[in-house]
């Protein structure tokens, strides 16, 4: 019965999900208090009281046929001006409405960016680690996914390799900044280099390399860090964004696409990608969170960042105290951990000894690390520490 | 800069939703008042009181990160097992959680189904007239797309033709009952006949075929007509459900899947869809609105007809009256009528100088009709039957 595209995804079913299914099932165990999960990024912070407030507003204030009916699948104009003029307020880009099309959550719209552009054997590149859906989002259109080695010392991406991977095949480059799993930022400076590098391959292929900022954690930069606005530095950028961390709605499964006016035929990219998230079933980004967007959008560039920056301090405070070996995240809520022993899945599988859930590096192609998710209460950062040290003592760290 | 795939589909971009941005461009010009668009299947009856509440319930009583945050990719336990649980009581069936698969609207559904179980080459049978996006569906998973010839004198599926058009390469069969475009509804003889064919033609080519029994219309059936339940007839049977027209949520983006246990690998087809949904970019179904369906069950099966049946009443009387002809729906919200002359297309121009918006039959693959979709105003209806007088003189009627 099922299709043969579906079979190996079936057999390698995401480990994440995996072992979020794990989770609960220890949890109806053991008890919730005495589990902890570090395995997915599902936010705890709740979303803010204003986003609840704009749910009454809206539902008092609009039409109910207008409010849950179809609109333009690109989304509402009035919620997409509204995200444009508020990215140019925040990033002195110029935007309008027409640049913005609002998706069902980021992965929604990196699928329709992919299905957009790709033919198949196009070649998409990505830099290890990176967050594994984007490979099987990639094969959906029967493109080739072709990952940039990890520098491990600094988790920037590798631009020499990049510059030397791409060909007259490349058709988009990947970037995920801040970082899932690793949690560093792309500075100004890597991202000129890296813009330089594209524009040369361009010119030297004749071709046109799409730079797809997947951009979840914009908003999650700690210590004052800026994460600098792509669009900026390349003309051929397309910015996927989501507001299931920045407002904490990561099932509502809202989000948007830039499609910037420099963009090579940005026009019928535009109207290509608003058909492509009709014929991918979606229609349009669901219609009462796009009213909400429209109410909330100060909200969503001013997340509160103290929750997980206090997660951040003691998670990676209490394991670099224990001896376990990791780089200190600027944004994001994870943790990229070395682990103790070369086998990073036989890790974790000691780890759940312990009732310690997180995902093995080599679900981000970067075997020999795991992913904390750190994006949990406090208490459970707090509970968790001696199942911490007992895992430190299996290792004699 | 746009893929092979995607090209043809910016030229004939859906004729419906260009037609539901003129009738906009109208309104800005004559006053919506004026401007008659029987264009778009967008319910014009409000959402139920329930729904509303239901949503404020939600808010007060669930916690914030359960309601907004990932659940499992085929959602929430307890929204499918509720789900399940009504289907029974209505249709005596013996559905359970693992049979339910909460989707982003049922056109999400059939692109998760068709991503399950097509590969390349693989045929998929449409009745014609058909929703035309069912093509892009298929088409989205490299399939081929076959179209059975249309009955005009009933628009009933012609089973004989079907059975002659099955091949060892058709995987699915996709039906659409209360139809889209026509309002028939297929009887219980009808599918008792198909389920028969579709039997025959597995054993004979030792092939499995999935009935895709689309069905965002259930609900909307008149004068007591029974909608029999697919499941009961034919084993491998997958039905894609909407909430769009039950509770007037369309742009919520809300249904299901149900893979019933007696399918051919069951277990692994509900696996591979789940995955299917997570690999598109839905991840799940919008969050709230699933916690909105668990408390909104009884109203989702017990739509108030009287507004459509009204319209329904009103619209054919009066066309008939002016001597247009056309098929009685017996259930949906559109009116499948016969063009006055050959091309619809024309007749469709001719009806916009009157400020009538309706759709090219050939738009379903049933060239020689347009369809007009009663989810409007009374008021509409009413203001717009000097227009169709006019329209008919044209036309000599």
């Amino acid at each position: 019965m099922i299709s043969e595209k579906m079979r190996p995804l079936i057999e390698n079913n995401s480990v994440i999900r995996v072992m979020f299914e794990e989770g609960k099932r220890l949890a109806s165990i053991y008890g919730a208090e005495n589990v902890f999960d570090f395995s997915l990024g599902n936010p705890n912070v709740p979303a803010p009281k204003e986003v609840e407030q704009a749910i009454y507003d809206t539902l008092r204030a609009e039409d109910s046929c207008f409010v849950h009916g179809y609109m333009s699948n690109a989304g509402y104009e009035d919620v997409r001006e509204t995200v444009a003029r508020s990215l140019n307020a925040r990033f002195g880009t110029g935007f309008h409405q027409n640049n913005i099309l609002m998706t069902v959550g980021a992965a929604s719209g990196l699928n329709v960016i992919l299905k957009t552009i790709l033919n198949p054997g196009d070649e998409v590149v990505v830099f290890a680690p990176y967050f594994v859906e984007y490979g099987n989002y990639v094969r959906n259109y029967d493109g080739q996914l072709v990952v940039i080695s990890p520098d491990t010392s600094t988790f920037q991406p590798n631009l020499e390799e990049l510059s030397q991977r791409i060909t007259a095949k490349t058709k988009a480059v990947i970037i995920n900044t801040p970082n899932n799993p690793t949690g560093v930022i792309y500075s100004d400076e890597t991202l000129r280099q890296m813009a330089q590098v594209l524009e040369n391959r361009q010119k030297e292929l004749g071709t046109e390399i799409v730079l797809i900022s997947d951009e979840p954690y914009r908003e999650l930069a700690y210590d004052g860090a800026e994460v600098p606005y792509v669009t900026k530095y390349y003309a051929n950028t397309v910015v996927c964004y989501s507001y299931s961390k920045s407002l904490s709605l990561p099932g509502e499964r809202i989000g948007y696409l830039v499609i910037p006016d420099e963009m090579a035929d940005s026009q019928a990219v535009f109207t290509a990608a608003t058909i492509a998230n009709r014929v991918l079933g979606c229609v349009n980004a669901p219609s009462l969170m796009q009213r909400v967007i429209k109410r909330c959008i100060e909200m969503g560039a001013q997340v509160n960042l103290a929750a997980y920056e206090e997660n951040r301090n003691l998670l990676y405070g209490g394991l670099k105290k224990l001896g376990f070996s990791c780089i200190r995240p600027e944004g994001a809520f994870y943790l990229f951990v070395k682990s103790p022993v070369e086998d990073d899945k036989a890790f974790c599988a000691q780890a759940q000894k312990h009732n310690l859930l997180f995902v093995p590096g080599s679900s981000f192609a970067c075997p020999g690390y795991v992913r904390l998710a750190y994006c949990v209460s406090r208490e459970q950062i707090e509970r968790s520490l001696p199942a911490f040290a007992r895992l430190a003592e299996d290792y004699g760290l």
